[in-house]
């Protein structure tokens, strides 16, 4: 067998690079800051993409492309918004062999660009709304980076969207807020604590930003995805005017938001076990994986034709299937299926043919046999299994860790001992909030949404000590 | 009516810029030479991707992403690679607030990033073939731009494989060069010569390059894809060394391939008329639109009625169905979808209603009664009917506008006169290569496949008047 790689208990980031460099998800490159995307992560991605591609679409909203570079100037035209990037950009300043007269900056996102021309292709309320997305590579100079969750140049989604009046426009913020939410929970079987943001942590140019935020095991949290109501802020930079359907001016309400292969991070630090990762069924490039066992040649004939009938068949179900027949030991086959999370194994040997059936290991753990007669529902049953017992384990263990505290002692010693989501009563003071931050290195994840307040709203802030303004969660975070 | 576009006989070109803008395929943006692709347009990008995504997977390739940036160290390894692209690259000299030690090139193309990490990848045999495509945005720093034909920045596919022999490489070359032409003229509905580049149009770095090549009305060419095997030259510069069968150590033969956007510039020129885009069935966004037409507010709840209910059984035969039921008179409607290039219309009125029928009219001429109890595979036929008949038109106009000539004064008149392409006895001298395209502007655009050749292979050049080494044939081009 090929040596272990580090335990999570011993040391989670090492952990982390370990079971995707094993998995073959990604590599690092030799450009600072930039990895490269291997087949094995890729298509998870593309999984990802193609499941809430069709979400996006089915509310309506379409997929266009605008260009990589941003003139400098637009960039500078919202005052929040060039301060918050301006420190993060990539510059062209030559090109076609010659200084460019203007610099480009490389989009570290999109908005400025996208409102040069929603300002010519918005005249009327007949315009409105206006939904689009992109697909694209966004880049932004980090200092330190870490595969998937946080790299130099990496990939994403950007919603764009404009509407007549700011309630259209947070029912837009909300409804993504909500297709965000049920993709982490029903796809990557990762369960997020919904909420908004404090100025503090806010989209730069935003009015407000919604997050979905999910707790890893080693409980810091992870943002994972965020919906920004702009209010009128870009329109106004921008220009974006429409004829209102009272015959007056007005400028746009708007919309970003986005999700990207930072998603990959949160299923390896979710879901993963000292294995490697585990990747849960609707979003696995091969959902089962089928190994023949044979050990002489007048057993490979029989197997093998069990085997290729099994894959057909689970093929024409729709199941995302894989033979291994690969000529090596079936203990070295296990080990690399696990380490590339694959939620569903399925041993075939002479016994098994013979009695009908196969042994099928859950990469989460357990093993029996299913009948070859009614493999389909049999395995259909074992992925639906797997993948709600993974969001039901994470689910539990967010409970676990997720403590409401009311005095500052409790804060600092959780944020010093096990972390974990904090629930506590917040002054609103951004003096304060700092503050925390530099002492316990926490922030504040979201001001929670209804459903994850606590049943008794917190009277006093749990720094301050002055009256709480409103209930705040928070985490050392990602 | 709205005002007609510039007529295809008096202006091809401002022709072809008209169509995209009234179609919403694209806008120009205000950085230089770069595009914005619309929904319209990105739409019909999906549809092919989806389409060549499929294809390639089916044959063994795997997707991956790379990084954007490429040191420019990287660039120079492969000597005549650098001289090629040099000239055209845009380059980060800045990035985070800080010179950049090292500039970066944003790529244009991926060879060089890519074999750095073959070279990691790539140990033994066992490892080979390596098959490898990314999707992403590709930038050349170029002087003339046009919507879709050459941008600065546009979208690709670019596939990348190593294999342990000449031979390997050459079977991927020209099996990625059969699945272009098949792309190309069973979906796109665009006929494509296929054959090899000379020296002279090679792929910088390639030991030989392959293309499809489409005939556009204006009687220029458009190289549509390309398919290089590139030797052992960019394993060489890389060191991408394996241990062979035999237990040797030998470097990778590799290839590389791609088509881009530029593909809807293709659509576009090959089908159009001077109504606008056509989109041939297997790539429109929209195949089929129902518009309900109705006077008295008593006529609309049967004629809505019978639309929504032809609308669901052609979505439910996977066919794209939109229902058009804007507050608008119809012609202007059909004059909207005529220039969108919407391949069906199918009109419903009471009299419809009542005759059980709709009146279906094809983008492509013609208009008639379908039976709405039938309409499903009638409306499946139709669609058959209109792709076929696009191929059939287009490869009727390349054989009339394809010409076998023996001498220079034929060839001359041909370029001065009506262009197309021109079949004829070649020396290969380079020099007379260059000749040629100095005082007609025509390049070779390939030396044909066999099935494209003349019956009797000619014996002297049509330009020099020695004997010929091979056929060529020469058009203008895009």
């Amino acid at each position: 067998m090929a040596e272990g790689i580090t335990p999570r208990a011993k040391d989670f980031s090492a952990w982390y690079n370990e079971a995707i460099m094993r998995a073959e998800l990604a590599d690092y490159s030799q450009v600072r800051g930039c990895m490269v995307i291997r087949p094995n992560g890729y298509a998870i991605w593309e999984l990802m993409q193609r499941a809430l591609d069709d979400m996006f679409k089915e509310t309506g909203h379409r997929n266009a492309y605008f260009p990589l570079f941003i003139p400098e100037s637009f960039l500078k035209k919202e005052a929040e918004h060039v301060e918050g990037f301006a420190p993060e950009v990539a510059v062209v300043t030559r090109a076609g062999g010659k200084e460019l007269e203007e610099p480009l900056v490389v989009r570290p996102t999109s908005e400025t660009i996208i409102y040069a021309s929603f300002a010519k292709w918005i005249q009327s309320y007949r315009d409105l709304p206006m939904l689009i997305n992109q697909w694209c590579n966004i880049v932004r100079w980090e200092m330190r980076t870490r595969l998937f969750l946080r790299t130099t140049e990496f990939l994403w989604q950007e919603g764009h969207t404009a509407h007549a009046t700011d309630e259209d426009a947070e029912r837009e913020t909300q409804l993504i807020l909500a297709i965000y939410r049920r993709f982490a929970e029903e796809w990557m079987a990762m369960p997020v604590i919904t909420g908004i943001k404090t100025d503090a942590e806010k989209f730069a140019g935003a009015l407000r930003t919604y997050a979905i935020e999910a707790l890893m095991q080693d409980n810091k949290s992870l943002q994972a995805g965020t919906s920004h109501h702009l209010g009128q802020n870009f329109a106004k930079a921008f220009g974006v005017q429409f004829q209102t359907a009272a015959g007056g001016l007005d400028y746009v309400w708007s919309t970003s938001w986005g999700v990207s292969t930072r998603l990959i991070g949160g299923v390896v630090m979710t879901h993963g076990d000292d294995n490697g990762i585990i990747v849960p069924p609707k979003i696995a490039p091969v959902q089962v994986v089928l190994v023949p066992i044979y050990r002489a040649d007048a057993e490979r004939t029989s197997v093998m034709e069990a085997c290729t009938k099994a894959a057909a068949e689970l093929k024409a179900a729709g199941i995302r299937v894989e033979v291994d027949a690969r000529d090596m030991k079936p203990g070295a086959k296990y080990y690399e299926h696990e380490a590339r999370g694959v939620p569903l194994r399925l041993e075939i040997g002479p016994r098994d043919v013979a009695a009908g059936q196969v042994t099928a290991a859950r990469r989460t753990g357990g093993k029996g046999p299913l009948p070859l007669n009614a493999l389909v529902p049999e395995v259909g049953k074992a992925l639906e299994a797997i993948q709600k017992g993974l969001f039901e384990a994470a689910k539990k263990r967010r409970e676990e860790n997720s403590r409401r505290v009311t005095t500052r002692k409790e804060f600092v010693d959780i944020m010093a001992g096990p972390g974990g989501f904090v629930y506590g009563g917040f002054c609103g003071d951004p003096a304060m909030e700092q503050e925390i931050k530099e002492e316990t290195k926490a922030t504040i994840r979201v001001i929670p949404g209804k459903e994850f307040q606590s049943p008794v709203a917190p009277k006093t802030c749990v720094w301050s000590g002055k009256p709480a303004k409103y209930e705040a969660v928070w985490a050392k975070a990602y």
